[in-house]
């Protein structure tokens, strides 16, 4: 698999920036690049570093900003994208907005169907926190019905749907009114804790999703009648908190997907939507997505071989200044900080250095897209 | 040649972002990163195109904004920078803050050699007119002294030097200058005309610069008395008006020039500055000029091949539209500025589908370094 065997893409990316590191556009910009596509970036925060370091500087970008970029790139002809990713948004106000664009390139894709397709990731929070503004919640549901692909968590897609998720049932319930109420043609839910499978058909509607260690992301695309078909990909978890890693995903999805569609001959047709007659397992969106978790794997296993090496490292210089310097409680509290940030700096997905495993993703068959069978969950 | 070749490098890139198109650190940002470096993008500029297609929107980013960002950087511990390079500044109050910048990393560097290095693109005019506010041409003066390699185009380079370069005496006179009075220890001029040499050592030290089909670059680094030692590589000139080849230019030196410097063993020396014997071509910074070189005559030339191919299409469809339509005046004015608009747009680089091309140079042996023995040119 190399580059140039993904179609050539134009992308509207809109999401945050960041100097140093790997979150928002600076992760998904290099990662579409990497895959062959023409990336148009309109940034919606422009801070120093990721929020997680706790110290960050730097300004979010205004509404009217995004809109005077968006009508440059009409005046000068430049507004011909195939396709829009959309992430973190500072502000409900910078949502509408994003809607807005969305809305308008979609519009003027009706004519001629699948030439534009919507990649929306609804930021809003994870763990059962919200992290953005409570009026972004409503502004983003509002957006449902002309996205072409969601990216929720299990929270944001418990937000959106308004179904709690607990169980496989509860799952394809939220799934299904996605699909059905909010006229979303691809749904994939991210980050869902389910215990492992040792056969395609989990039968157990009522397992417990929160005690495992390891990752589903559960998606489906829906048949003419919105009916959901599901696919399940599990994934190992890593013992490290990566950020950027949604923006991984959806990036990489844009490109994978993008390729996918044309394979399989849908990408001429209204939505990229698959024929009935295709399993959920099948479905371009799980090709895709097979493809940019083995990516995401292999370079997120050499970022914590990194990480651990750095930490051996950290610890080591440490030990050798307390036994320098005594241990004040004072030093110790500044040690703290210091060592959150570079141990924050050290889990910076190593994305650059592992160009290659983006455009060719190890192919160990890990990471196999397998139908999800579930009694009830309809509605 | 791979990218894992480029050892790990932290650059710090300070120059203008578009969102649609491949300028300034839009260009410079993915063609670093596909070398394998660590990028820390600051814009000067957040526009949403090249101000080539004569429409554009956007903001310039103020001083105050920049130093806002570097201080977040360092309040993280994200300013550990092996590089940086710098590029266009919408105003010289900028350009101070990005000198602020530049010394800041000189000066905490000055214990551990060669551990910062700065590449400076001193953006100020090309073809004898300035295009950047006047008040801007001291202050880059003002910077040479901190700077490890700057890349003045010959107007440029006649700015800063004050010597009006109208043959290979002028011209290495200038770069004497920039040596000796203004301690830059690497300098190479781009986009200088000269007619093709046959021989290693052009004699004709008058000879005319402004005739030829090629294109030179000249370039030196200093000998410890600050002695120019000079080399040149002439390449064919396209027929198309690139936008962001200076930027892909310096971005790809960084890389080149950090992997040719390591390989030379001279990249823990003060200013990566080698040894009085070696000679003007057998330097890392001749060496790394052929590869960057090498690479963007095959972007370049494959962005000429789709150019052709679009400018035919485009000129087909005119035609079938002026035959349908007729030529009014006003509809001919329209249809020039839509030709400027769309003409412009197929000259974007394709730098993004020419990966392998930054990645893999090919080796044909066409860019190579020459020695440039002059008579006379000394101060």
């Amino acid at each position: 698999m190399t580059e140039d065997e993904i179609p050539e893409t134009h992308v509207l990316a809109i999401a945050s920036h960041v100097t140093s590191g790997y979150v928002g556009n600076t992760m998904a910009t290099f990662c579409m690049q990497t895959l062959g596509c023409q990336v148009s970036a309109i940034h919606t925060v422009n801070y120093s570093n990721h929020v997680g370091y706790r110290r960050f500087k730097g300004r979010k970008t205004a509404p009217e900003e995004i809109a005077d970029l968006y009508a440059g790139l009409k005046e000068a002809h430049l507004d011909g994208f195939d396709m829009m990713v959309s992430g973190y948004c500072p502000s409900a106000a910078v949502v509408e907005q994003v809607g807005k664009i969305g809305r308008e390139l979609r519009t003027r894709a009706s004519t001629k169907p699948g030439s534009f397709f919507w990649v929306l990731d609804p930021v809003m929070g994870d763990n059962g926190r919200i992290y953005v503004a409570e009026d972004t919640v409503p502004v983003y549901k509002s957006l449902l019905k002309d996205a072409d692909l969601i990216l929720p968590n299990q929270f944001e897609a418990e937000l959106l749907s308004e179904v709690k998720i607990h169980d496989l049932a509860t799952m394809k319930q939220a799934i299904t009114k996605l699909h059905k109420e909010h006229r979303t043609p691809h749904v994939l839910i991210t980050s869902i804790r389910l215990p492992p499978t040792s056969s395609n058909t989990p039968t157990a509607a009522d397992e417990d999703l929160s005690t495992s260690a390891k990752l589903s992301i559960i998606g489906s695309t829906a048949t003419s009648d919105m009916q959901p078909r599901l696919f399940r990909i599990t994934v190992p978890v890593l013992p490290i908190f990566f950020s950027g890693t949604g923006d991984m995903f959806a990036s990489l999805m844009v490109s994978r997907l993008r390729q996918a569609a044309t394979k399989a001959g849908v990408s001429h047709t209204a939505h990229w939507q698959s024929p009935d007659d295709i399993a959920g397992s099948d479905l371009p969106l799980a090709k895709a997505a097979e493809k940019v978790l083995a990516s995401m794997h292999a370079v997120l296993v050499d970022t914590e071989k990194h990480y651990n090496e750095y930490m051996g490292s950290f610890e080591r210089r440490r030990k050798s200044v307390q036994l320098n310097e005594g241990t004040g409680a004072e030093a110790s509290e500044e040690q703290e900080t210091l060592k959150h940030l570079q141990l924050t700096r050290a889990a910076e997905v190593r994305v650059v250095r592992n160009a290659r495993a983006l455009r060719e993703p190890p192919d160990t068959g890990e990471f196999k897209a397998m139908e999800v069978a579930i009694e009830g969950g309809d509605e």
